[in-house]
């Protein structure tokens, strides 16, 4: 990872919004930042120097870890120490900070401690998450790694497929697929398993429960893992026993604007048409009050990044992001259908990074 | 779980601060006052009303989970409509919240919601983590439940002792630990699962790696699961093969911390002392400075929850808390032990709620 290429870019960003340092205290942004993943550090960037700081717990892991910044190991709280030299850099007067990953009690107790005549005016807000917008823009070596991380997810679809059967507790479904992407490598689940089988599908968000397989009946796999820091998101819904004419219109209905909405990924176009593209074929099948969520959103160090792919979403997709394109139509009651791929923005149009099937799997 | 007696303490407490109401919005805190356990929800709540705003995902499962309160399905984001709807109620000038769990951006967005005559004076920080303190003594219920979860991770214990074998990787043994903790039920981890074998146990926090399993050394497993949203956390460690004169007497100091600190807990006693009495063991035998962390922390809804066990701490337990106690040496470069149990203040001392054995296992 070309740390010093990514405090680059930020010092420009913070020369833009005439801030002379800023202060980082979201894992994501540090861990992009510099590279250490512990849970309790600070960073402190200014225009020529950047410093990081944590606690004696992380001594040894920042020695490894850090690259782009001098390391500091404090005893009390790291975000204090990082104001406090912050604070003592010459030429810096006002420093900026995340007001969206900054507590009212943090900014607090960061000013407290600096000197009277800087109290009121040192900490400024920066004008945009400045850390997490690069982050939505992916470089060649994340992109590399994110598609290790969806192809993970592929291969434990594959997997689980031989899995399913009726009667077998959602919970044990869920098992069986965090068990083997532990063993295949996965540092962690990028979120709660969802195993929605049934009427329980008709649920956006239906968490695995100990409900067991239907008979009969959608059964919704969503579900996401980590590697080496980077998150994977997919979902595929499949069918146990034969669906009937209704249960595939829809399926078919989901899989159509899915596709729909892939297909409009480019660099420039906005993220609100792609939205639209997937709403409009949901629409037009009668669906379109059962596709009750956005399309999709950014991935990477964390699994809910920039940019939102929703309806009104001015953004537009850049070479390098990577979102997911996930619509659904939920009946309550009944069933529901979801379908996701994670797709990366190329330099001619796009890659979709989860090549598992999509046509409907009946089991 | 009683949520009117945890409303209506929580009311005696707000009377107390001269608050008229409160905005609640960190998930644990809402799930703890009214049973909500969706990611996106806020609550209001007044000396008389309490109403839960959630978005159109969660109308089924608010109307199924949520005593206690009102519930309201909003489009737009829930604290905001929570923050105006206190506004508007009869007799509230004056809301608290919580501000180590409210970001800077959160409240600016609150406060542009408000008519321009509340705007400055309505929204006023908590003068302690309300809703925090309250959860730290759990009720009957809730002891019932960690018990339940504490046991869970007992036999966890058990089962993988039958695993560890030389030469396995760590993540194998944390995804069997994990495999095993989802089929008997657990909702997820609590946390990260730490395997940390041979040289890496002297890293407090080892996650598990592909590293393997060594012929001869200390391997340190620390996990938890949730159950119906409790954790748990325990730690123990075992030897692979035979210790050492030397590796033994590190372990068993570490045991004789843990059970002498364990053997102070009580109603009464401040957590300073309960760590001062792990701590001063450990010093007598030569590995004061090798103890680099607190004794422990309250555990609950959430994995750390106050009160914090560390030096210093002049809070006293009360009957109803639930705390670990987890002291442990840490040799870089050679080794590490750290044994650590879950405990409950009861009323006439304490009970251990992962009974699971504590002297040296060799395998």
């Amino acid at each position: 990872m070309d740390y010093f290429r990514r405090m680059g870019a930020l010092r420009r960003k913070l020369t833009r919004a005439g801030l002379h340092g800023l202060l980082v205290t979201h894992p994501p942004d540090i861990r992009y930042l510099c590279g250490f993943t512990g849970s309790s550090a600070a960073l402190a960037l200014t225009r020529r120097r950047a410093r990081l700081f944590t606690d004696g717990r992380y001594t040894a892991q920042a020695a490894e870890e850090v690259q782009a910044a001098e390391v500091h190991i404090v005893t009390g709280a790291p975000a204090v120490a990082a104001a406090q030299w912050l604070a003592a850099q010459p030429g810096v007067m006002m420093a900026g900070f995340d007001p969206a990953r900054t507590t009212v009690a943090d900014l607090v107790r960061w000013k407290r401690e600096l000197p009277s005549r800087l109290r009121r005016a040192f900490f400024q807000t920066t004008p945009a998450p400045l850390v997490e917008l690069l982050r939505a823009v992916k470089d060649e070596d994340e992109l590399a790694l994110m598609a290790e991380a969806a192809l993970l997810g592929c291969k434990l679809f594959e997997h689980i497929l031989n899995f399913l059967k009726p009667g077998l507790p959602e919970i044990e479904v869920a098992a069986e697929l965090e068990h083997r992407a532990r063993v295949l490598g996965a540092e962690a689940m990028s979120f709660e398993t969802i195993i929605a089988a049934g009427a329980r599908s008709a649920m956006p968000h239906g968490r695995a429960t100990p409900a067991p397989l239907p008979r009969k009946g959608f059964v919704t796999l969503d579900f996401g893992i980590i590697l080496k820091g980077y998150c994977s998101d997919m979902t595929r819904t499949v069918f146990l026993g034969k669906p009937t004419p209704k249960e595939r219109i829809a399926y078919n209905s989901v899989l159509e604007a899915q596709e729909t909405a892939l297909n409009t990924v480019t660099a420039g176009v906005s993220c609100g048409e792609v939205d639209e593209a997937a709403r409009s074929v949901l629409r037009r099948a009668g669906f379109g009050e059962a596709f009750s969520h956005s399309t999709g959103h950014g991935v990477g160090l964390e699994i809910h990044e920039p940019p939102r792919v929703g309806a009104g979403q001015t953004t537009r997709l850049l070479r390098g992001m990577v979102i997911t394109i996930e619509p659904g139509i939920y009946l309550p009651g009944k069933f529901g259908v979801r379908i996701e791929d994670m797709v990366a923005v190329t330099r001619t149009g796009s890659q979709v990074l989860t090549p598992a099937p999509k046509a409907l799997i009946e089991l």
